[in-house]
């Protein structure tokens, strides 16, 4: 991805002996498109990008890891309107072409100087080769254990399209929100409105259908990107057949993101897919699913192998007035649990119990109320999720 | 109470070594009236008192602990039905005015012939003296390590009125319902429709304030119930002033024992207060202060004595779409920590850190952008919490 040039180095404000501080540039100018959390208390940073969005064009972008500029009133903002002050210069570039993020603790002012400090000597290193993403993957996480990169190739006029795509997160995971930080980047030559739908569409499925803890962050971002490096015809048509495979490639880059984000869930062991089937619309089968899914009574059964079912018809039957209990079937994996709100006949628990202590598992409900079906992913709940929360700032 | 009696006994279905069957009878039929789950998937004997309910009589009340029955289907109501018919006939007497109540497992069908086995020996040792009620609320615990137990006295008429009131719950215990299960006694001479309306305005601020872990369960009920053995001339009116003294206890006493259960949570080490002042409405006040409660990262600060009140700003965002951050004032204590969304001049990190070694905490949020108060309590969340839920079963 020749446009594309990234450097990251550690930036001295909290994390020792690993990078915490990514920029990226563009040598020509990208499309960008781009949503946000739904919280009504956004990081500094955030109401920056959604300020310069409309502009839909990117020349850089700057991410650090450790502090999350939130709640830290004008002095955040003018933190923010520095960086995006010397980038500017730097870069001789139009200031609302410069993207900054932040990820971290919430309500500490940002060792701003420091930052600033680093960016000439970052801007100096910039370079681009097969080992860029996975490093900028690295800069970019916080109590994150995996670095979390994905690339594909996707075909637009028999031209290669190259995805790459990072993210980080892995606590204060919830739905209806992108997750912490997720930036995709593709050579495409897309319109950014047709960007914006592809990612929303994208999103919907994927980082918005995951949860580990149902806690919604201040920060929430997902980019996508578009460098128009591969010179395919512009496509401005969301229902362009040219698009077909673009589509099928970022949706499963997003989900295969999204589901490295459950993975890596603060103290998860495994991931747990939940189908929810035949409900009256897609919103209720994701809300039924999310009640299940963000239970830390299921989690924490799911955890120990206990095949505790009970605990997922409470949470079903808690999420949705018209739940009708006798039409639900329940599968466990390949299982059958409930049959029309019975007992399995062949019902083994034993049988059950092995089968959760693989590190993907499925739930599977059947409601019979209509004809929509919604998956998500969440994570088990284990004494680490604890641990590791009682200790974050220390 | 002299027209109470009360009898428990070991059932021989779940726990070993511990009584878990409660048999109440009342020698005159008492008031009764009773709020429960709003869970769509509800348990046999939810549905059984709910049916019975509109009678507004009690001669007997049946509680098994270890066993919901719940999502038994039709064997699950004919067990019901099976309880109700012995009673009947042990105290012949109408089979509307038996309730039976069950908490524990779901979805496990009761061993229902060793219970109806047990209910002629409980009738002939009912007795009542000063040990029967903290008696009757060791017999109904499940996961509580405390028995909960509150009396009272309050006026009506210048003639004493007796209030006793046991409960249990210490996980699924989640806001807009009873907890599991709850029992309110008095010897007042009352309306079952005034009882009712004085039963839902003392649990909108106990019972359905308080959360430990968001689960609802399928079981949750609770139950004013009036013997009339004080006497007193009839209330029939909401407004009667001479039912002050009597609202002040009730309402005293159901905030005792929600409070009770909040600091049994499941690997609670500490109660937390949370206050949200100055909202536009009670429902929303109430509805911040339950994203803060249930918020699995502010509870584990907590627990670890952490004032990471970033976390709790996130949980304020993500609660309501209308909060303006400019307007924030957060204490913890007494102490200040943010005034007009900044951090307080003299804010101490030791200090709170100190602070929040207590066993009781306080969370004060004022939105200024209201003038509807609420407070809800929440626990904190511990390994511990998940150690007994990865362990319920076994």
């Amino acid at each position: 991805m020749n446009n594309i040039k990234i450097a990251t180095c550690n930036s001295g404000t909290k994390y020792k002996n690993r990078d915490d501080l990514l920029f990226i540039t563009f040598e020509k100018e990208a499309n960008i498109a781009a949503i946000f959390t739904s919280s009504s208390i956004k990081a500094a940073p955030v109401k920056w990008c959604q300020k310069i969005i409309n502009q839909q064009k990117i020349k850089a972008l700057l991410v650090n890891a450790g502090n999350a500029n939130c709640f830290t009133g004008t002095d955040g903002e003018q933190d923010v309107s520095k960086k995006v002050e010397i980038i500017s210069q730097l870069l001789n570039c139009s200031k609302d072409q410069i993207y900054i993020c932040s990820t971290g603790v919430i309500g500490e002012r940002l060792k701003i100087d420091k930052i600033i400090d680093k960016i000439p000597y970052l801007y100096s290193i910039k370079d681009f080769n097969n080992k860029s993403f996975p490093k900028a993957a690295k800069a970019i996480m916080t109590t994150d254990t995996i670095a979390k990169h994905i690339n594909n190739i996707a075909l637009i006029d028999d031209k290669i399209i190259n995805i790459n795509a990072i993210a980080k997160g892995s606590g204060m995971i919830a739905p209806n929100m992108a997750t912490l930080l997720g930036f995709i980047f593709c050579d495409a030559n897309i319109d950014p409105k047709i960007l914006l739908q592809l990612l929303k569409d994208a999103a919907e499925k994927s980082f918005n259908s995951i949860t580990i803890d149902s806690d919604q962050s201040t920060n929430d971002s997902l980019f996508l990107i578009s460098t128009n490096n591969a010179n395919n015809k512009i496509i401005n048509n969301i229902n362009d057949p040219r698009l077909n495979d673009f589509k099928d490639k970022l949706n499963k880059t997003c989900l295969d993101l999204a589901k490295m984000i459950v993975i890596d869930g603060e103290g998860a062991s495994k991931i747990i897919e939940i189908r929810v089937n035949k409900a009256p619309n897609y919103k209720i089968a994701k809300q039924i699913a999310f009640s299940i899914g963000n239970s830390p009574l299921v989690k924490s059964a799911i955890a120990a192998s206990d095949p505790n079912w009970g605990r997922i018809i409470a949470a079903i039957g808690k999420s949705y007035d018209k739940i009708d209990e006798n039409l639900i079937n329940l599968k466990i994996g390949k299982f059958d649990i409930i049959i029309n709100a019975k007992l399995a006949e062949n019902y083994q628990e034993h049988v059950i119990h092995n089968y959760l202590k693989n590190d993907h598992v499925v739930i599977d409900v059947e409601l019979n109320i209509g004809n929509s079906n919604a998956v998500i992913y969440s994570s088990d709940l284990n004494e680490e999720y604890v641990t590791i929360n009682k200790d974050y700032r220390s």
